[in-house]
Protein backbone atom coordinates (compact mmCIF):
# COMPACT_ATOMS: atom_id res chain seq x y z
CA UNK A 1 0.00 0.00 0.00
CA UNK A 2 3.14 2.33 0.15
CA UNK A 3 4.05 3.86 -2.16
CA UNK A 4 7.94 2.38 -3.28
CA UNK A 5 9.33 5.60 -3.97
CA UNK A 6 7.52 7.59 -1.14
CA UNK A 7 10.23 8.13 1.52
CA UNK A 8 8.51 7.73 5.29
CA UNK A 9 9.82 8.17 8.62
CA UNK A 10 8.47 6.97 11.66
CA UNK A 11 7.15 9.50 14.49
CA UNK A 12 7.73 8.96 18.02
CA UNK A 13 5.11 7.61 20.13
CA UNK A 14 5.73 8.12 24.26
CA UNK A 15 5.60 4.64 25.72
CA UNK A 16 3.59 6.18 28.61
CA UNK A 17 1.27 7.89 26.36
CA UNK A 18 -2.76 6.92 26.96
CA UNK A 19 -4.58 8.86 23.80
CA UNK A 20 -6.99 7.02 23.02
CA UNK A 21 -6.08 7.35 19.18
CA UNK A 22 -2.31 7.03 19.46
CA UNK A 23 -0.88 5.94 22.74
CA UNK A 24 0.61 2.80 23.17
CA UNK A 25 -0.16 2.39 26.86
CA UNK A 26 -3.79 2.73 26.14
CA UNK A 27 -5.02 -1.19 25.69
CA UNK A 28 -8.42 -0.63 24.29
CA UNK A 29 -7.28 2.16 21.88
CA UNK A 30 -6.78 2.72 18.18
CA UNK A 31 -3.09 2.60 18.87
CA UNK A 32 -2.14 4.50 15.40
CA UNK A 33 1.28 4.91 14.22
CA UNK A 34 2.33 7.46 12.39
CA UNK A 35 5.05 8.47 9.42
CA UNK A 36 6.38 11.45 8.60
CA UNK A 37 6.75 12.35 5.12
CA UNK A 38 9.23 14.50 2.86
CA UNK A 39 6.78 17.20 2.47
CA UNK A 40 5.71 17.38 6.10
CA UNK A 41 1.99 15.62 5.74
CA UNK A 42 1.73 12.53 7.74
CA UNK A 43 0.67 8.99 6.71
CA UNK A 44 -0.47 5.75 8.69
CA UNK A 45 -1.02 2.52 7.85
CA UNK A 46 -3.76 0.42 9.94
CA UNK A 47 -6.56 -1.68 9.89
CA UNK A 48 -9.69 -1.00 12.38
CA UNK A 49 -10.50 -4.37 14.50
CA UNK A 50 -14.61 -4.94 14.20
CA UNK A 51 -14.98 -3.91 17.98
CA UNK A 52 -14.62 -0.33 16.91
CA UNK A 53 -17.86 -1.49 14.26
CA UNK A 54 -21.07 1.14 14.08
CA UNK A 55 -22.63 -1.21 11.63
CA UNK A 56 -21.11 -5.23 11.21
CA UNK A 57 -18.64 -5.36 9.35
CA UNK A 58 -17.81 -1.68 9.22
CA UNK A 59 -16.16 1.49 11.00
CA UNK A 60 -18.39 3.50 13.49
CA UNK A 61 -19.01 6.83 11.99
CA UNK A 62 -17.08 8.02 15.47
CA UNK A 63 -13.88 6.27 15.02
CA UNK A 64 -13.35 7.49 11.24
CA UNK A 65 -13.97 11.11 13.03
CA UNK A 66 -11.17 9.73 16.10
CA UNK A 67 -8.78 8.50 12.62
CA UNK A 68 -9.30 11.85 10.60
CA UNK A 69 -8.44 14.08 13.67
CA UNK A 70 -5.86 11.94 14.65
CA UNK A 71 -3.98 12.64 11.40
CA UNK A 72 -4.83 16.00 11.53
CA UNK A 73 -3.45 16.31 15.17
CA UNK A 74 -0.15 14.37 13.88
CA UNK A 75 0.27 16.80 10.76
CA UNK A 76 0.10 19.80 13.29
CA UNK A 77 2.65 18.02 15.80
CA UNK A 78 5.08 16.80 12.99
CA UNK A 79 5.97 20.86 12.68
CA UNK A 80 6.99 20.62 16.65
CA UNK A 81 3.34 22.22 17.93
CA UNK A 82 0.93 20.90 20.47
CA UNK A 83 -2.43 21.78 19.29
CA UNK A 84 -6.13 21.05 20.47
CA UNK A 85 -9.17 20.41 18.10
CA UNK A 86 -11.60 23.51 17.76
CA UNK A 87 -13.61 22.46 14.75
CA UNK A 88 -14.14 19.01 12.64
CA UNK A 89 -15.56 18.58 9.25
CA UNK A 90 -16.01 15.00 7.98
CA UNK A 91 -17.43 13.69 5.04
CA UNK A 92 -18.41 10.13 4.35
CA UNK A 93 -18.57 9.03 0.69
CA UNK A 94 -18.13 5.56 1.04
CA UNK A 95 -18.33 3.38 4.26
CA UNK A 96 -15.18 2.01 5.93
CA UNK A 97 -14.77 -1.82 6.25
CA UNK A 98 -13.23 -2.86 9.66
CA UNK A 99 -10.47 -5.76 9.26
CA UNK A 100 -9.64 -4.51 6.37
CA UNK A 101 -5.81 -2.39 5.36
CA UNK A 102 -6.42 1.37 5.00
CA UNK A 103 -4.60 4.25 4.77
CA UNK A 104 -4.59 7.58 6.60
CA UNK A 105 -3.40 10.77 5.74
CA UNK A 106 -3.06 14.43 7.16
CA UNK A 107 -1.55 17.00 6.09
CA UNK A 108 -1.79 21.41 7.19
CA UNK A 109 -3.49 23.35 4.60
CA UNK A 110 -2.94 26.90 5.91
CA UNK A 111 -1.61 28.61 9.71
CA UNK A 112 -2.17 32.20 10.71
CA UNK A 113 -0.96 32.39 14.30
CA UNK A 114 -1.59 30.03 16.38
CA UNK A 115 -4.38 28.60 14.20
CA UNK A 116 -4.33 26.02 11.52
CA UNK A 117 -6.09 24.65 9.39
CA UNK A 118 -5.73 20.45 8.26
CA UNK A 119 -7.39 18.09 6.07
CA UNK A 120 -6.95 14.63 6.12
CA UNK A 121 -8.74 11.46 4.24
CA UNK A 122 -8.86 7.77 4.57
CA UNK A 123 -7.90 5.65 1.39
CA UNK A 124 -8.49 1.57 0.41
CA UNK A 125 -6.08 -0.79 -0.50
CA UNK A 126 -6.95 0.20 -3.90
CA UNK A 127 -6.68 4.49 -3.46
CA UNK A 128 -9.74 5.19 -3.66
CA UNK A 129 -10.83 7.87 -0.74
CA UNK A 130 -13.72 6.42 1.35
CA UNK A 131 -13.80 9.43 3.88
CA UNK A 132 -12.20 12.70 4.46
CA UNK A 133 -12.22 15.81 6.53
CA UNK A 134 -11.35 19.54 7.45
CA UNK A 135 -9.71 20.66 10.65
CA UNK A 136 -9.11 24.08 12.35
CA UNK A 137 -6.57 23.18 15.20
CA UNK A 138 -5.65 25.89 18.42
CA UNK A 139 -2.09 25.86 19.25
CA UNK A 140 -1.97 25.56 22.82
CA UNK A 141 0.19 27.87 24.98
CA UNK A 142 3.45 26.23 26.86
CA UNK A 143 2.51 26.12 30.21
CA UNK A 144 -0.74 24.11 28.77
CA UNK A 145 1.40 22.20 26.35
CA UNK A 146 3.10 21.15 29.34
CA UNK A 147 0.20 20.49 31.51
CA UNK A 148 -0.88 18.00 28.93
CA UNK A 149 1.97 16.21 28.56
CA UNK A 150 4.37 16.59 26.07
CA UNK A 151 2.64 13.84 23.76
CA UNK A 152 -0.79 14.98 24.23
CA UNK A 153 -2.31 12.87 21.26
CA UNK B 1 -28.74 16.30 36.19
CA UNK B 2 -32.72 15.49 34.86
CA UNK B 3 -34.98 18.17 34.72
CA UNK B 4 -37.47 16.74 37.08
CA UNK B 5 -39.96 17.81 34.82
CA UNK B 6 -39.19 16.03 31.63
CA UNK B 7 -40.55 12.77 30.94
CA UNK B 8 -37.97 10.12 29.31
CA UNK B 9 -38.62 6.97 28.07
CA UNK B 10 -35.14 3.99 27.39
CA UNK B 11 -35.09 3.66 23.71
CA UNK B 12 -34.16 -0.26 23.05
CA UNK B 13 -31.00 -1.59 23.01
CA UNK B 14 -30.62 -5.08 21.09
CA UNK B 15 -28.62 -7.54 23.66
CA UNK B 16 -26.74 -8.59 20.79
CA UNK B 17 -25.65 -5.38 19.61
CA UNK B 18 -21.96 -4.98 19.02
CA UNK B 19 -22.01 -0.86 17.96
CA UNK B 20 -18.97 0.71 19.22
CA UNK B 21 -21.33 3.68 20.86
CA UNK B 22 -24.02 1.88 21.56
CA UNK B 23 -24.03 -1.91 22.03
CA UNK B 24 -24.29 -4.10 24.73
CA UNK B 25 -22.41 -6.63 23.56
CA UNK B 26 -19.26 -4.43 22.72
CA UNK B 27 -16.72 -4.79 25.01
CA UNK B 28 -14.84 -1.98 24.57
CA UNK B 29 -17.55 0.36 23.49
CA UNK B 30 -19.19 3.45 24.92
CA UNK B 31 -22.09 1.42 25.96
CA UNK B 32 -24.43 4.14 25.57
CA UNK B 33 -28.27 4.31 26.81
CA UNK B 34 -30.65 6.67 25.19
CA UNK B 35 -34.04 7.73 26.68
CA UNK B 36 -36.39 9.36 24.32
CA UNK B 37 -38.18 12.47 25.36
CA UNK B 38 -41.73 13.78 24.73
CA UNK B 39 -40.70 16.39 21.94
CA UNK B 40 -38.56 13.58 19.95
CA UNK B 41 -35.33 14.56 21.09
CA UNK B 42 -32.91 12.17 22.78
CA UNK B 43 -30.99 12.52 25.64
CA UNK B 44 -28.55 10.16 27.22
CA UNK B 45 -26.52 11.18 30.85
CA UNK B 46 -23.33 9.21 30.64
CA UNK B 47 -19.64 9.48 32.11
CA UNK B 48 -16.84 8.95 29.43
CA UNK B 49 -14.02 6.53 31.05
CA UNK B 50 -10.17 7.76 30.76
CA UNK B 51 -9.45 5.18 28.16
CA UNK B 52 -11.04 7.45 25.82
CA UNK B 53 -8.56 10.27 26.46
CA UNK B 54 -7.44 12.58 24.12
CA UNK B 55 -4.95 14.58 26.70
CA UNK B 56 -4.92 13.09 30.35
CA UNK B 57 -8.39 13.78 31.71
CA UNK B 58 -10.14 14.99 28.73
CA UNK B 59 -11.98 13.16 26.94
CA UNK B 60 -10.53 12.54 22.55
CA UNK B 61 -11.70 14.53 20.17
CA UNK B 62 -12.99 11.81 17.80
CA UNK B 63 -14.97 10.48 20.97
CA UNK B 64 -16.67 13.94 21.02
CA UNK B 65 -17.62 13.14 17.63
CA UNK B 66 -18.58 10.08 18.38
CA UNK B 67 -20.72 10.62 20.92
CA UNK B 68 -22.50 13.26 19.14
CA UNK B 69 -22.61 11.11 16.28
CA UNK B 70 -24.86 8.94 18.39
CA UNK B 71 -27.00 11.24 19.86
CA UNK B 72 -27.69 12.30 16.12
CA UNK B 73 -27.90 8.75 14.93
CA UNK B 74 -30.73 7.61 17.16
CA UNK B 75 -32.68 10.62 16.93
CA UNK B 76 -33.45 9.51 13.34
CA UNK B 77 -33.74 6.36 15.47
CA UNK B 78 -36.39 7.25 17.64
CA UNK B 79 -38.42 8.02 14.34
CA UNK B 80 -37.95 4.39 13.41
CA UNK B 81 -35.65 4.91 10.85
CA UNK B 82 -31.99 3.53 9.80
CA UNK B 83 -30.04 5.91 8.69
CA UNK B 84 -26.31 6.59 8.25
CA UNK B 85 -23.64 9.46 8.69
CA UNK B 86 -23.28 11.61 5.23
CA UNK B 87 -21.20 14.81 6.89
CA UNK B 88 -20.95 15.23 9.92
CA UNK B 89 -19.42 18.74 12.15
CA UNK B 90 -18.50 19.16 15.38
CA UNK B 91 -17.74 22.89 17.85
CA UNK B 92 -15.00 21.91 20.39
CA UNK B 93 -15.53 25.44 21.95
CA UNK B 94 -14.73 23.51 25.69
CA UNK B 95 -12.83 20.54 26.49
CA UNK B 96 -14.92 17.74 28.11
CA UNK B 97 -13.96 16.43 31.16
CA UNK B 98 -13.13 12.01 31.34
CA UNK B 99 -15.21 10.91 34.67
CA UNK B 100 -17.33 13.73 34.73
CA UNK B 101 -21.20 13.45 34.62
CA UNK B 102 -22.57 14.59 31.33
CA UNK B 103 -25.78 15.19 29.08
CA UNK B 104 -25.80 14.45 25.45
CA UNK B 105 -29.07 15.72 23.13
CA UNK B 106 -30.09 15.00 19.90
CA UNK B 107 -32.91 16.30 17.90
CA UNK B 108 -33.97 16.19 14.45
CA UNK B 109 -33.98 19.84 12.83
CA UNK B 110 -35.28 19.08 9.70
CA UNK B 111 -36.27 16.21 6.72
CA UNK B 112 -36.31 15.85 3.43
CA UNK B 113 -37.07 12.62 1.50
CA UNK B 114 -34.08 10.40 2.68
CA UNK B 115 -32.39 13.09 4.20
CA UNK B 116 -32.12 14.52 7.46
CA UNK B 117 -30.70 16.80 9.25
CA UNK B 118 -29.63 16.48 12.42
CA UNK B 119 -27.74 18.51 15.51
CA UNK B 120 -26.67 17.45 19.04
CA UNK B 121 -24.46 18.82 22.14
CA UNK B 122 -22.97 17.65 25.24
CA UNK B 123 -23.59 19.99 28.21
CA UNK B 124 -21.66 19.08 31.95
CA UNK B 125 -23.69 18.99 34.98
CA UNK B 126 -24.26 22.55 35.05
CA UNK B 127 -25.93 23.04 32.00
CA UNK B 128 -23.27 24.88 30.22
CA UNK B 129 -22.47 23.69 26.69
CA UNK B 130 -19.07 21.89 26.05
CA UNK B 131 -19.38 20.75 22.56
CA UNK B 132 -21.99 20.61 19.84
CA UNK B 133 -22.35 19.56 15.66
CA UNK B 134 -24.23 19.14 13.06
CA UNK B 135 -25.03 16.19 10.69
CA UNK B 136 -26.84 15.07 7.56
CA UNK B 137 -28.07 11.59 7.54
CA UNK B 138 -28.64 9.00 5.00
CA UNK B 139 -32.04 6.86 5.32
CA UNK B 140 -30.38 3.49 4.21
CA UNK B 141 -32.98 1.23 1.74
CA UNK B 142 -34.79 -1.19 3.59
CA UNK B 143 -32.68 -4.28 2.44
CA UNK B 144 -29.71 -2.54 3.30
CA UNK B 145 -31.07 -2.13 6.71
CA UNK B 146 -31.84 -5.70 7.24
CA UNK B 147 -28.64 -6.38 6.45
CA UNK B 148 -26.73 -4.44 8.89
CA UNK B 149 -29.39 -5.21 11.59
CA UNK B 150 -32.34 -4.10 13.45
CA UNK B 151 -30.12 -2.16 15.93
CA UNK B 152 -26.85 -0.46 13.67
CA UNK B 153 -26.37 2.06 16.60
Amino acid sequence: MTNTTEKLLPMAHAAQNRCFGCGPANPSGLHLEFLLAEDGSVVCLTTVPDNFEGPPGYVHGGIIATLLDEAMSKAVRARGLVAMTRKLEVEYPRPVPSGAAIRLEGKILSSEGRKHWVQARILNVHGSELAHGKGLFIEVRPRVAALIGADPG
